[in-house]
């Protein structure tokens, strides 16, 4: 290995390191997602990458190594390493051999087509970044057009957050605004939004589901805020049987995104793939 | 104290301590929850309880004193011990100061009716126990009679598995079977045995749902296998559009599970009290 290229991989592998950091992905706009499958969903979401890090010896697969061959034709920075190398900013139990450095992919609300996809999918704070995973995941599979996130309290490219998505998150447009440009954007473009609370009085299997449509998911155990109830221009909630006290947000958001694709017209759901 | 009760104590969080493996589990039938929450769960699904161990001076709650006051009147063992004591078998940041030890709560597979409940959640091997706990939590949710675990691949005790499920647990009937007495029963009382697959030709939305049904879902990779397929007298698919891969599988189970409540009669639907 040349020594110009051994000082790149080193300040490469520095990088990544602080790329752990919310504070330095934030400051980048960069985020660093490791393994195979991550770097298949990003390359077949044709999303910018910024580096390829590569380690043959680790990286056996030879559909690996042709795909990593093509992306690199493609004008693409692949860095080649020791496994050893590689091995230092792995977290996985196995190393993989590769990783991927690529820009946040966030679009501007303003740019945003509220018609596209099946609906939006809302959210302004969640505990637990598997929650938040999963719902992209869910939101990835019903073809929805995207995820906004009020404010600042997601740090949606946590690497447990992306990794939960499984692929999900590279699918969708992502948008981050404050709840006001959402309340006023929304009414400009005759959104309907729904949330989803307990408290509501119609069942989400009555309420209207047309586009444009807004899906907001409250917090885990506080649901949806004042404020945020306040967008709202439909309440619903999911029924529950007997002394059970709730359902798990990613269950709750999965059954209304359920409901909707079960009600879009006969002609576009015909158009759905065996899954 | 007393003496006598001091040697009581000790032996008792002993015990608590080596119910933290499942073998101890298996042997003694028993297992043991922390906290407020779950004891509460326990006494409200009216199921026996062995002993309560209880620390007043952490459990300030009076509701807390009160209910365990109850609990005691009612004959229940109750155990009281120090902060210290009680927090040498604590596993959560803050110990509660309540603890209950009480007898695993199977059913015999020939005492269940399969008419009981919405339909009965069939599980063989899950990898995640908050998977299978956040599938019990909605089946508690939809009012699902149980749930039925085939063969002894899944520790159904696990405390990361009763903790998930927020209490479901405690509002199911759950049975431990074997395939073959399992397909043998079902056969028997003219159960349908729906799975869900990727691979199924039908929709979710379009196969039969009436009761006695038995609801089967598969390990998170690799679906249902060649022998669980075999006992299903329907299977069926989730959409999923686009290049998506799959569902989380307690999403799948939520979307299915709440089509079936959707799909009750509608004098039915009409007694579930505001969630």
């Amino acid at each position: 290995m040349e020594q110009s290229n051994e000082v790149l991989v080193r300040s490469t592998l520095a990088r990544i390191r602080r790329l752990r950091l919310r504070t330095v992905r934030q400051r980048t706009g960069l985020h660093f997602i490791e393994g195979f499958r991550p770097f298949l969903q990003v390359t077949d979401a044709h999303l910018p990458i910024e580096t390829v890090i590569y380690s043959e010896i680790l990286a056996q697969n030879p559909i690996v190594q042709k795909k990593v061959r093509l992306t690199k034709r493609d004008g693409v920075r692949v860095l080649r390493m020791s496994p050893e190398q590689f091995r230092s900013i792995s977290l996985t139990p196995r190393a993989s051999g590769i990783g991927t450095i690529l820009p946040q992919h966030w679009t501007p609300l303003d740019q945003i087509d509220p018609h596209k996809g099946l609906c939006w999918v809302v959210v302004r704070a969640l505990r637990s970044p598997g929650n938040l995973g999963t719902i992209i995941r869910t939101a990835g599979a019903v073809g929805a057009g995207g995820l906004i996130l009020l404010e600042d309290s997601i740090d949606l490219f946590d690497p447990s957050i992306v990794r939960a998505s499984m692929g999900g998150i590279f699918r969708l447009q992502v948008v981050r605004t404050t709840i006001q440009a959402f309340a006023l954007w929304s009414g400009q473009h005759a959104c309907d939004v729904l949330g989803t609370s307990p408290t509501a009085d119609s069942l989400y299997t009555e309420v209207p589901m047309a586009p444009p449509l807004m899906v907001l998911f409250g917090e885990e155990r506080k649901g949806l805020t004042p404020e945020e109830f306040a967008v709202c221009t439909h309440r619903a909630r999911i029924p529950i049987v007997g002394s059970a006290d709730s359902l798990n947000v990613g269950v709750a958001a999965g059954v209304i995104l359920y409901e909707m694709l079960r009600r879009r017209p006969a002609t576009t759901s015909r158009s759905i793939p065996n899954g």
